[in-house]
């Protein structure tokens, strides 16, 4: 009897949405399909924003379309306002994600809008899908942990918007280290914080590995009772600008961890792997996930005599 | 008052040993230097091996020969059998690691001895130093988390050396995660199967990147309570066969993460970047490090309203 974590994979928007390759629609619905294969039931689809400004999201309403009906799937569709909103009613998306900046400059730079009014933005929709209807609501918190532009992000503004989501029963609150600056031991006073503030949500956690904490922040979330957790398959969504720093962690990272530590996931491993290479190579690059590069362990095949290449070379005199 | 977490150096053993490129004792020299020079306390400086062997780690006597006086430093040697200790007794060595492999496979390929024959080294060692004296001793359990050759590691496997090296009274036991196959739960586990089998010794742990759960592993382990981790300046020590692999964990990315956790180091983050940076050039490949790729959080100078390159492009409409 295995503790369930379920992983959002967040690859075909958030992954994509910030490589320097824009995917064709095609690649992108071929991207998700191989997701749900390999047994993904909630992914990030698609995001509504100015196509113009974010031309990597452009086809939202089409893609939406084309999706097969997918029972158990649930296809998220990202707002940053009403008017995205409005636009993701239209479609068949699963459930809309309101991301809240935690910093105002940020949110300037982010959708032009500081905190407050990001905040009014996600009040407006929740009125309006409790009043007309529409899909489940959740809440992303960006750079919760730590922001480029002011620094340390103060405790209280985590909480602050948490209490608005709160009072608007938004039943789920992602807190997001935008900028992978967050540490364990971060990642558990701001998760108690927002327990506090918002007592009846459910918690998530988005995590970039930008300097290799992910999966620590991601196993101290799992310890502190979050089931959700935020991934993109590849590991993709580095940064154009800075292609050397790593992006958001991998899928196939997670789940490896994961697995090993007892808990279930619903994923199938080596599919995850195939499907990091594949949208690698669709986005031009070798893939950077850890287990694209390193393999599973153990070995499915049966023990050999002849080591793994690298193998030999460690084990010949390596000491520990 | 924060906690201490003792950071032991790898980097110029362990990491130079796992290089395709063998340095000249000068460059060793220089790097042992600048850890020095960056606080790194105890480091991991030679290894008492046969150099047609293991040609990187040729010139173990001339190293510590030149390597100046330093109060408050300690020099590790490693040996993998009594006539390595021999020629370590002959050096200003102040440590000896002992290492046990805990699988026979791997230490019949690591040292042509499998582990039964390994403790009897460790047990002649030990005898000797206590009778005729020497510097202390540690032992590193290695692919104590997982073997190449026999894919997993029975507990008990990793509890006997321990038990072993308790009846000898070996002051330190590190358990070693060779291959990089270790997630967080298993370490709280065999952490707690040592402590059992060796309640008086220190503990220490070992790991490897290989499949980007190091930090993880080193903050669960830190968690329970363990206080001396190795890491390798530059993330030094990946497979020369395999490059794309990545080696063991990055002191600078651990002392990034501890340092935020509220950690106390000892260690100068940005002296550690620079020599990452440095020894990375010596080898003849970029840094892999993520906080050389990355940079500290947050940034040394004022916060400025240009973001960093790359935050602009993830702060143009990127919702979370």
């Amino acid at each position: 009897m295995s503790r369930r974590i379920e992983i959002v994979d967040v690859g075909p928007r958030d992954g994509l949405q910030n490589e320097g390759v824009a995917l064709t629609v095609e690649d992108r619905l071929e991207f998700i399909g191989r997701l749900e294969a390999a047994g993904v039931r909630r992914l990030e689809a698609v995001s509504f924003v100015n196509p113009k400004r974010v031309p990597q999201m452009a086809g939202a309403e089409a893609i939406m379309a084309a999706l097969p009906h997918a029972p158990g799937r649930s296809r998220i569709g990202l707002v940053l306002n009403f008017q995205g909103w409005e636009r993701l009613k239209t479609t068949r998306c699963d459930e809309a994600n309101v991301v809240v900046c935690a910093t105002d400059s940020f949110g300037l730079r982010n959708q032009n809008a500081d905190t407050a009014r990001q905040i009014a933005a996600m009040a407006e929709i929740a009125a309006d899908q409790a009043s007309h209807g529409g899909p489940p609501l959740s809440l992303t918190i960006s750079v919760a942990f730590g922001c480029p532009f002011e620094g340390e992000v103060p405790l209280e503004r985590v909480v602050m918007i948490a209490r608005e989501a709160a009072a608007l029963n938004i039943p789920e609150i992602a807190i997001a280290d935008t900028i992978g600056a967050a540490d364990p031991w971060a990642v558990r006073r701001r998760i108690e914080a927002v327990r506090y503030a918002a007592p009846g949500a459910r918690l998530r956690l988005h995590f970039l590995d930008t300097r290799n904490t992910a999966l620590a922040n991601a196993a101290a979330g799992i310890d502190a009772g979050v089931d959700v957790i935020d991934a993109s398959c590849g590991g993709i969504g580095g940064c154009p600008f800075a292609p050397a720093a790593t992006g958001n962690v991998a899928t196939e990272d997670l789940v490896y961890m994961l697995e090993r530590g007892g808990f279930e996931t619903g994923l199938d491993l080596d599919q995850l792997i195939e499907t990091g290479r594949w949208i690698s190579s669709r986005l031009g690059r070798a893939p950077t996930s850890a287990l694209a590069r390193a393999g599973r362990f153990p070995k499915r095949h049966a023990p050999s005599p002849l080591p793994e290449a690298g193998e030999e070379a460690r084990a010949a005199g390596s000491g520990g």
